[in-house]
């Protein structure tokens, strides 16, 4: 296979693509719009899985399992959540199949095993857990429930891409019940900052905290926190969401407790999630021409060890100098791989190592054995240079540190030069064109004009960002007086 | 609601029943068949994870992620697997719903929005990780392939029970590839000593290792390794299976590879998998009638620290006491709870972390504040014991410790004295109706035998032994030769 990657300027979409198949990430499976995760995308995803868990239970959440399927009468309860999800289903109707009569060896749906109501596979959770806390909750003793799940979940989307938008994805969900609004809110603001603080911190990927316009918003939501990250080619993507539900869900499902006066009232909701679409904008903000950039905190290998040897005798020789090296850097937690096979030549190595973003790059000839030396080369900068081996094991914990906070840094330098002020709508459409990025506007409050600038331009309000600062202007579009600048984008 | 248990002898199923909700492990859901898996449960089911996860990685696996959904016709292609599974299957038709014209608020199936190829929500993953491997997999340089999946899944059973037999439920399925069918035979029969090493060391629960016989093997298998535990009911329960594939499923999706020689030969597969019925098989082993008792190594707490107490001042006195001693147990890696909480008696607490299986309980009351001592409780055996503060760790750990080994040790006593030799079918009914547990007999290996034993008696052939030595016999029901003895029981 050839691993050569189209480039970024050339067709940045198709790089992408590649990207994630050559690095052994994801592949389409033979489901539509369903992907395979291979081992190594996976091993990712399981590094950002445990960060993520062990941030909800600091914050005092606990995992729990609820049903994939939803039956249609819970579905369609709260009914903006239901006409939000409907259109993009996928439904059980049947629970058996029966040998074909017509078509031997062949299966065909059973006719006879039709479901009395027809179950529909969860798009997201609120309409079966609400159900479920409906039993949990009498009192405000109850309170608050503060739950979360990983799972699968199904939207029958109609434009797939592989880890950004998949009928079938692996995410998070958390289902939060409180006793009063003001606790509500406080928590989805909580999960928003706790999903900014693993973005930026464990992906490198900075991100701006902000609402969702009322049109953005999750359906069934009456407001929606969201983080918004940039990506290379000036494409906004939504990394991370958290509802507040107000009362919808509750009195959809009649969950209602009483208060420490003894009073009935419903129940507060929030819901929360972030899904392996991340895995998407990990990608898509450090990779390069030449394969994937991965940070330090979540690369499956980050150090790999590649030998340049001619023979048993020269790899006995280097393997004595490694081994050392690699109990050492495991005794400190870091994962390191020596690459010893000999079906592979070195130049294959590096360039596979490269493209599937190892941090730091050891290799080690028999030049170096006889200087006591390795060559390190930082997978970020590409840098090479030649370390004694007493020295190797500080460059490395230096360059693992150093590399986290560089592709940060540079991720932030790069969203700083594309967040653009605009006052009016032609310099909108010209920088959206040109120089793409966030535009950051004024913008009437209304609907209307979010459509309209849609319809004519693509952006979106991507968020109204939560440190916006007052400022008096007119919208961008309609000329009518507005408090403060949003920020619109093309997104993912 | 009320707490106390229907006891054992009374009515085993109900205790079991009861047991699981009533300890918040899981209960039943708003969907038929499946189970919502609580807090408190899950986080049982996450620590076997945990354990099991890393035997895996240990043993050169990798974790992956493969599509919920099997087409119809990757789901017939391999004919036995697909006959077994075809009965109890959950088929998606439908990718869409609408609203219902004829009833306002409510959604109906689109008809319009009919699959083309049905979907089958996976019951096992052979069919689509074999469909997957085919083009993973060239030439012999390609295997082994070694991948675990942690995933949900879906096989309609008409009559389920919490943990034991649910609908869907979750599991983890091994999927391995290999050039030979010695090595396929070797990873087969390794998977099923460590399944056999996490059951015993972890769950405490003692398993015979050994071989299905035809008729209960795997649907697509070539041999079925599997570990059998029993029950305190005396009925035997599948813990786990591991199944060698031979070149069926390879046959199937048409899966070649290259061999060292250059020729092309199908690739030798297995599939092994544990489940949330782990679960069942932990609660119905060590339970009694008082509640859950939990092995230490899978405890989500496994010291509670009850406070007795009138007054702040008094619980301040104690908390003095009992901070500190939070502290060191965590630095020690014990998961510790002080339960301070002042809506609650101590007799109501202590009835709960009963129920609820917490290992060991501490209680601490003004005179233990006096005297320097904690009154330590141990939920095995219920001893109770005052101990000095000084002493109180070194007591703990060693608690822990010796509860493990304690409940694994009764559990094998019982095993033990619940396994029968018998040479005659008036005796084998006599023995299975009166004491039950496994029964050791002779069998003349045919698949007619072993079906009119099932039916006469329920029970089953649940294993062939692996360490079954070679004795001259005579079938329990056709007097017809037998080399070894067999295993037989009924089951859950």
């Amino acid at each position: 296979m050839g691993k050569k990657l189209t480039k970024r300027e050339e067709d940045y979409s198709k790089w992408y693509n590649e990207l994630v198949v050559k690095a052994d990430l994801a592949e389409n499976s033979g489901v539509r719009g369903c992907m395979v995760i291979k081992p190594y995308g996976f091993a990712i995803w399981e590094k950002m899985q445990a960060e993520l868990d062990r941030m909800f239970k600091e914050t005092g959440h606990e995992n729990a399992y609820f049903p994939l399927f939803v039956p249609k009468s819970l579905f369609e309860a709260e009914e903006k959540n239901a006409e939000g999800f409907a259109k993009e289903c996928a439904v059980v109707t049947h629970y058996r199949l029966k040998n074909d009569p017509d078509n031997s060896g062949k299966l065909m749906v059973d006719p006879e095993a039709k479901l009395e109501e027809e179950l529909v596979v969860r798009p997201t959770s609120e309409a079966i857990i609400w159900n479920t806390y409906k039993n949990w909750i009498q009192s405000y003793r109850d309170l608050p429930i503060l739950i979360n799940q990983w799972a699968n979940v199904v939207r029958w989307e109609m434009r797939t891409r592989l880890f950004l938008r998949t009928a079938e994805f692996l995410w998070q969900e958390g289902h939060t019940a409180h006793a009063t609004k003001n606790e509500a809110l406080e928590e989805a603001e909580q999960m928003m900052h706790v999903y900014a603080e693993f973005v930026e911190n464990f992906m490198a990927v900075p991100v701006i905290k902000g609402l969702k316009s009322e049109s953005e918003r999750f359906a069934g939501a009456e407001e929606t926190y969201c983080i918004e990250a940039l990506m290379q080619d000036g494409k906004a993507l939504q990394a991370g969401t958290s509802h507040f539900l107000g009362q919808n869900f509750a009195k959809a499902f009649d969950v209602k407790f009483a208060n420490k006066e003894g009073k009935q009232d419903y129940v507060w909701a929030t819901s929360w999630g972030v899904s392996t679409r991340l895995m998407g904008a990990l990608i898509m903000t450090h990779s390069d021409d030449n394969g994937l950039v991965l940070p330090p905190k979540l690369a499956p290998i980050e150090v790999v060890i590649v030998p340049i040897y001619k023979g048993e005798e020269q790899l006995d020789l280097i393997s004595e100098k490694v081994n050392p090296l690699v109990k050492e850097l495991r005794s400190k937690g870091i994962s390191v791989k020596f690459d010893n096979r000999d079906t592979h030549k070195p130049g294959w190595k590096f360039n596979e190592y490269e493209l599937k973003g190892v941090p730091v790059r050891l290799a080690i000839g028999q030049r170096d054995v006889e200087n006591g030396t390795f060559e390190v080369a930082r997978r970020d900068t590409l840098e090479k240079e030649t370390v004694p081996a007493s020295e190797v094991v500080n460059k490395i914990e230096f360059l693992l540190d150093d590399i986290q906070k560089n592709i940060h840094k540079k991720a932030i330098d790069y969203r700083a030069s594309h967040i653009t002020e605009v006052d009016n709508f032609d310099e909108f459409k010209e920088v959206l064109e040109t120089k793409g990025g966030f535009i950051s506007a004024h913008w009437d409050g209304t609907i209307e004009t979010e459509d309209t600038i849609k319809e004519l331009t693509k952006a979106t309000i991507r968020c109204i960002p939560i440190d916006a600062k007052k400022e008096e202007g007119v919208c961008v579009y309609s000329g009518k007086p507005s408090g403060k600048r949003v920020l619109f984008a093309k997104a993912y």
